[in-house]
């Protein structure tokens, strides 16, 4: 279970006057932000998921990707924007050992978007990418990975208006048809070129839906699957 | 490892306006406090401490109480002080198992003074408690448990004043007649009556003193030990 934080993050932000500046949806992120986003996020969101799953009879452990070198990552090169402590994951080093281990143990691991590089200087990463780069490298090791993005819509609509227009399934003609047509844009860019390079690198299903939902997500009964 | 980061969570309290009561030496802790300390002990200072652990070659996890069931608690009751959102640890229910897989697979704990009751309410802990909590709990397994209380003093003082006062060794005896005398007084004196009682209840060995001595303490060349 991969979660983000982003709204109790801003307005953690603004309660301690630091202004947050965002990049085509990606925060970027200055020391302060850094600040607050490792609280908000590997602090009191995930402590609280821990907390309610196990209330719940489900052990969780909950880590980022600093925890036992889980998710190994670099400062992100500057190139035409400084995005400041922002993290890429180093794919082949992600510890997947360690997951499977908490996996066969019986404990779900919770995952806050934050790591850190050799340094030990601690960086944010986007959830959706952290999900994409734990699914693929889990793929790799043989497992029949399932990646299910949940958040709070139905999946992808033709409208954003229309509740009632979900795309049960997208292929990368269609996405870049409703790209072209304006109907997919801003927030869902990223996530789903983060959901069809899943798919390309051998995760078996990637589905896209509520949260509310995610016995239908698993079942193929809700939300848009992801074709490659 | 277990850390605190009173320190830090009164700086953020102060910064969002959050005003703090004590009551000898412990933190009342009401719903504000306890998402500043949670965020403070189990993101920030919890994630920094892997962090900078893993940059010098070892490999750490960063936990609170609720992961993995490790520390199950309970809201302490109201007696006279009403604590807020402060736990007791249930300790015939610590997860020592978790806690020496961990170790056995070469993972050092680092563990935030943060756990939950069964119905997910995170709840605040004196991190001396839970280190002690956890050193006795470890020691009925049988292993022969070190418990080093590391802290900005040389050890017991008996004038604080004084640096070269060190008192290398104390009994329940010499510790009565310093406080008698009030040469022991305040926030040591529930730092020492958790020592005692760790020593009481099974622990090798308990050493309070200076965290940049940590070799020496443990080699019993510095530092202050307790003796039951």
């Amino acid at each position: 279970l991969v979660h983000g934080g982003g709204k109790l993050a801003t307005e953690l932000a603004n309660r301690l006057d630091i202004s947050q500046q965002m990049h085509e949806g990606r925060r970027i992120t200055d020391a302060d932000t850094l600040y607050v986003v490792t609280m908000v996020y590997a602090g009191w969101i995930n402590k609280n998921i821990v907390a309610q799953l196990q209330a719940r009879g489900v052990s969780g452990v909950g880590l980022c990707g600093a925890d036992a070198a889980l998710i190994p990552a670099v400062r992100r090169p500057v190139k035409t924007i400084d995005y400041g402590f922002v993290g890429d994951v180093l794919h082949d080093r992600i510890n997947t050992n360690y997951l499977l281990q908490l996996l066969s143990a019986g404990q779900a691991p919770v995952i806050a978007p934050i790591s850190a590089d050799a340094t030990g200087q601690l960086l944010n990463i986007n959830a959706d990418t952290i999900a994409q780069s734990l699914a693929i490298a889990l793929a790799a090791t043989g497992e029949a990975v399932q990646l299910i993005y949940s958040f709070d819509r139905a999946g992808v609509l033709r409208d954003v208006e229309q509740p009632d227009s979900l795309i049960s399934s997208i292929d990368p003609a269609t996405y870049e048809l409703l790209k072209a047509e304006g109907a997919i844009h801003s927030g869902m860019i990223p996530k789903l070129d983060n959901a069809f390079a899943a798919v390309r690198q051998g995760v078996k299903k990637v589905v896209l839906g509520r949260a509310e939902q995610l016995p239908e997500l698993l079942a193929g009964k809700a939300g848009t699957a992801i074709v490659g």
